[in-house]
């Protein structure tokens, strides 16, 4: 596997927009709706504000805006915002087996859109190539690398920055592989800092420095040739297996960006399914909490270990409480930012509802699966039970699910016309003559 | 040992200029006046314009200078551009067993002091303490972690700018702990780039992430607080071998600035001793190399293999010729840069006279000894054994050479009396009431 690097580098340079198909454009529309959203919705949150507050004097032009601020940067700085806040909430987009896909692509080629006016369809285009790029690097050294510490959605995310960009800076091969070495030399993010504000920083830090890479290679800027799979190159360094031949498979008869999935509900995957169930068992029953005598959980055993808190007094640590997340879907019909709010986590009927709520682990249940029983205080029973959570690949969020997603994260922070404005341009992404649009329309305006 | 970050942290944190030994801030006063002249010396090299042309027009407002240059820029960007001139020759100081601790150090604090007017006493405190932080990060993990694959003056240098960033930000511990958290998480850089323009990104890169985890610790941005020595951890991820115990040793008993050798010559340490001993034999002997018969070398092993070139093209494939370094040195009675030019390789008096130079390796010999005998046309032989090579700890370049090596580096880029006043702030860097007066004294006037 003498060309690995180059072999990837030469897809992405070759590859045209009439390659992509159709469903796979469309996957793209709804990654770029699901992610806009993320990305307005966290946008005033704490870690945002620290980052403007650290980086903003040293940006340079009025090149790329901040989505759901006001702020205009240059489009590293702006790259390195957006793709902090796409992530802040962890609501993003994830790939089946590896990464969140979106964070670290979109930022970086959005930023370059708006400076270089691209059109939707090569932002579209560009999207899906950094999509499968990062895949297929992270999956060549799934999940060893991942085990052994690396956060990987910055660590091969940064791959998919750079081609991403690199293809709308129209790289020749040779730039392009350059393009993927100083990438790879640049690759970073450590899982130690889940539970601290550098989690959300590493797609940032993925997507400036794709970027950088991208235009470093554009000028000539240098790197190894055989960046990922020199006997010293990213593969070997960064994992205790390396497997190339998944990054050179053949490509086009599949791609990567078909196994994304969105996340209905703002918490953990593994939280999704009893959500799920106890929205379904609400709606279907009309059920009110003070009519409920008990609720009782059957989880997958890690839902146990990595959701545990009894007894929650904020929203993150909501989002660590199966049984807030019961209640809360109980008492309001959904799981979304406001369910995991502080308030939410305080509000009495919550409190009281989440005291009858038990949890049992059993080990036959997959992690995207969960029963729920509710006993009511009038004897009746009712139970469900889900075996793929709303999202999961077997159950795609439907369109409709994405723009009320979008909806709410958006409520508050741009106005109502203006998300309706930025769901219209989402879906119509490929027809943009300029993509930068989206960005605009995801600004407040007033 | 439980808060190894912490630790240094507190240490870097707590530091007085007052506890800093005289001889060690007459060092620090030494490594910038070598690191000034590298910087200045590669200003116009080919990397560094690629570099500037790729991210100059996103750079942000005039606050700090580059070196040898026009060109003002944001402090992030300047300290990247620095970062990588710093060490583009190969030129800059070396710790004695793991790192070059100037480029990722000294291009983030002086963009720091030129924007906001630190001393140099606070500069050369800041400086003293990131090297100690770098090296002792870098010594915990020597030699696997280089031996594994990473550029140990990119992924433990970002730790030296962030702690020296941090002090003149005065961070206080909490903030210190995690800026070297945030350091910790950007820590990359990988040898696979040894030969490409990326090897001298990686200290840039550095100083740019480094001066970046600062500024993000400033405003309060949180990363792991275990950072370097939690199980998922710096130290554990990037290495096979961790002793955090290195890191907490008493601070203040000895600098690992104290260790820091300077190189005479533009080319690899293994080389030094060779050039080194046909210098003086050339001085001693007024040898004419036409009237010299055959050069014959004995060297480590190591040089056959490093440096086996026999018939160089160009400079850069001079400084991997042993027989080119030999012939220069007697034909120029020197080893700067010039004489590692594509015009030095070519000119005939070196051409003719490394075609006599032989080399045989001795296992004796350690890298940096060589022994070198000289046949003359009139039967005579002269010749010089030398244990420790110009540079190295146990025959450390006075300050006169360091002074020579700078007007060298310097000359045609910035004049002359620019050069002595260079070197003048150099020596009282410590008296500077404003340390970026040194950036700026290296920019060209006219």
């Amino acid at each position: 596997m003498s060309e690995v690097t180059r072999t990837l580098a030469r897809y992405v340079v070759e590859s045209t927009y009439a390659d992509i198909p159709e469903a796979v454009r469309q996957e793209a529309a709804r990654a770029l709706l699901n992610w806009a959203g993320c990305a307005v919705g966290s946008s005033r949150h704490e870690t945002v504000e620290c980052a403007l507050a650290a980086i903003g004097e040293f940006a340079g032009g009025s090149q790329a805006g901040i989505l759901g601020r006001r702020e205009r940067l240059d489009i590293l700085n702006a790259a390195l915002i957006n793709g902090i806040s796409s992530h802040v909430l962890d609501y993003d987009d994830t790939h089946a087996r590896a990464i969140h896909p979106s964070a670290p692509v979109l930022p970086a080629i959005l930023a370059l859109a708006e400076w270089r006016q691209f059109s939707g369809e090569q932002l579209v285009h560009a999207f899906v190539l950094g999509v499968e790029a990062e895949c297929r690097v992270g999956l060549s050294v799934f999940p060893e690398h991942y085990e052994r510490g690396w956060h990987i959605t910055g660590s091969a995310g940064v791959f998919g920055a750079a081609a991403a960009a690199g293809k709308l800076l129209g790289l020749n091969e040779q730039q392009m592989t350059w393009a993927l070495g100083i990438a790879a030399t640049q690759s970073s993010g450590l899982r130690a800092m889940f539970g601290s504000m550098c989690k959300s920083l590493h797609p940032g830090h993925a997507a400036h420095n794709g970027l950088t890479a991208a235009l470093l290679a554009s000028k000539n800027f240098t790197s190894s040739e055989r960046a990922i799979e020199a006997p010293r190159g990213w593969g070997n360094v960064l994992s205790t297996k390396f497997d190339p031949a998944v990054i050179t498979a053949p490509f086009g008869e599949r791609y990567e960006l078909m196994s994304n999935m969105y996340k209905p509900f703002a918490c953990g995957l593994v939280v999704h399914a009893t959500i799920d169930a106890c929205i379904q068992l609400r709606n279907e029953h009309a059920l009110q909490p003070v009519a409920i005598a008990k609720v009782e959980l059957t989880v997958c055993p890690i839902v146990m270990e990595l959701t545990a808190i009894t007894d929650p007094k904020t929203g993150l640590e909501g989002k660590f409480s199966i049984f807030h997340a019961a209640a809360a879907a109980i008492v309001f019909g959904a799981g979304g930012e406001a369910e995991f709010s502080n308030t939410a986590v305080r509000d009495p009927r919550v409190v009281a509802l989440r005291k009858l709520v038990t949890a049992a682990p059993d080990p036959e249940l997959r992690r995207i699966a969960a029963r729920v029983t509710i006993r009511l205080t009038d004897g009746r029973v009712v139970s469900k039970r889900i075996d793929n959570a709303l999202g999961t690949l077997a159950r795609p969020m439907s369109d409709a699910d994405l723009e009320a997603k979008c909806r709410a994260l958006t409520d508050g922070i741009i106005d109502a016309s203006q998300t309706n404005e930025l769901i219209r341009l989402c879906w119509s992404v490929a027809a943009l003559p300029d993509a930068g649009a989206i960005v605009r329309a995801a600004m407040p305006t007033v």
